[in-house]
């Protein structure tokens, strides 16, 4: 099955657009997983494995943030093994590893990420140029978003500066993505910031097809409505992420999971709009 | 101990601006590392340690990069710790990992490297903002290194784009970082690519104090004699990276570490009249 399949599929019989950011902070797991016998490893991972369980209802993806899993040490690792195990076969894993490098780099990170730990998809960095995607771009069963708009102020910094021709760097990648696709096995996607909708349009336009990874519409502050309009005309699948105003709904409550599950489940609902394209 | 000083005292002790960059690459380690008793992470452990001995005498600083360790899985990471574990006190250690995310993200990526691995510096990613470059900039014996002029032919794709007001997007990032160093704790440097040296200048002008990363001068042909006039009036240290011309320099050959120590040899020796600008 090629990612875009897979893709299409889960959408389907997730009935969702919503992807799960786990992005876990030690220092906002609730207090009932803080015990002093287990490892800041273990607690780690009983947290989001029960994160997993109440969400699993709503979404179609998880993303895994690898800065939090790198920030365990070597331990991070395994526990990022032992989470891809636990998540249903019917999800989309993306590994948010935000990874780019030249030529023999980038090919062990497609190691890594497409062999070793076998998810998915992978966001990668264009900034040192579109060649450096080629080693991730032979695998038809895997897919790339590429950062192209990202939804933090930092983006005016680089992306949403002007370069010869009147476009922005934004637009420029998503036009060299649109090709590239056209000689590429795996999928090309793009990351898109949901915070900044009046910016979206030039970027996702040169690329109609790309399936978007959406950042921005929890704790960012995104507009879903206006993310609707914007994205009425685009034909690649959205996905939609929330990380910590899903994971970290319930703070330190006693009913923590129910309040994960409904912010799940609410945001799936508020998503609808936009996933009855799809489905 | 300022990361500025380390840098000084170390290029001072060493006599050398030479940086060895450890991608170990399991198609390429000697025939005699390759043994079936060993693990593919016990050869790269053994075929690095064996390295560090023998370019020890002749460099400055290590650069392991990341995407190489990332391949082996979770057991890379413990690989990384005990590799870090053998480099002598006395060299700057660069973990070239190019990461780049928002806040909270990049905060955990700066607690990795920073406290759980504890290395001398990392290079990082600009591309999403300048502000994401914050986390890594409150501790004053930590350097950090930005992708600001890459040495791989893709460069041109974004880099070296001509952006309002007629810079580069390589300019634009040198001017901004010149800027953030007036605020920062940490030590800002730049990594810029000895491939192109005539593309040196108006890139490290606006920042002539930033210690460099300059990558570019083995494989990727750089020039050194032209690299040593770009540098001229340059003020912060330059450490000259070479990766695979020194460590694979014995290809399968029985005397391969005699041949690497020469590699790193002849290198720190036609370095020389960089280095002497700084001892």
């Amino acid at each position: 099955m090629t990612f875009t399949e897979k893709l299409k599929a889960s959408v389907q019989t997730n009935n969702s657009t919503l992807c799960v950011g786990l992005d876990p902070n030690l220092e906002l797991l609730p207090k009932d997983i803080i015990k002093k016998d287990r490892t800041p490893t273990q607690q780690v991972s009983l947290f989001l494995k029960k994160v997993i369980d109440v969400t699993k209802p709503y979404c179609t993806a998880y993303k895994p943030n690898l800065g939090f899993f790198e920030a365990l040490g070597p331990d991070g690792w395994d526990l990022f093994t032992g989470i891809l195990d636990y998540i249903p076969n019917d999800k989309i894993v993306i590994a948010d590893a935000k990874r780019g490098d030249i030529s023999s780099t980038a090919e062990h990170y497609a190691k890594a990420f497409f062999e070793e730990y076998d998810v998915d998809a992978i966001t990668l960095n264009p900034l040192m140029g579109f060649e450096t995607l080629d080693p991730f771009l032979n695998d038809s069963s895997k897919g790339i978003f590429v950062l192209t708009l990202t939804s933090n102020p930092g983006s005016k910094d680089i992306l949403l500066q002007k370069i010869a021709g009147g476009d922005t760097v934004s637009t420029h990648i998503a036009e060299q993505l649109n090709k590239k696709q056209q000689e590429a096995e795996s999928s090309i996607g793009m990351v898109v910031g949901a915070t900044k909708t009046e910016a979206l349009e030039p970027v996702i336009t040169p690329f109609p097809e790309a399936p978007l990874l959406i950042p921005g519409v929890g704790k960012q502050g995104g507009d879903i409505t206006k993310l609707a309009e914007a994205l009425e005309n685009h034909q690649g699948i959205p996905l939609i992420n929330s990380s910590r105003s899903i994971i970290y709904a319930g703070g330190n409550s006693d009913s923590w999971q129910k309040e994960v599950a409904e912010s799940a489940q609410n945001l799936k609902k508020r998503l609808s709009t936009i996933t009855e394209r799809y489905v």
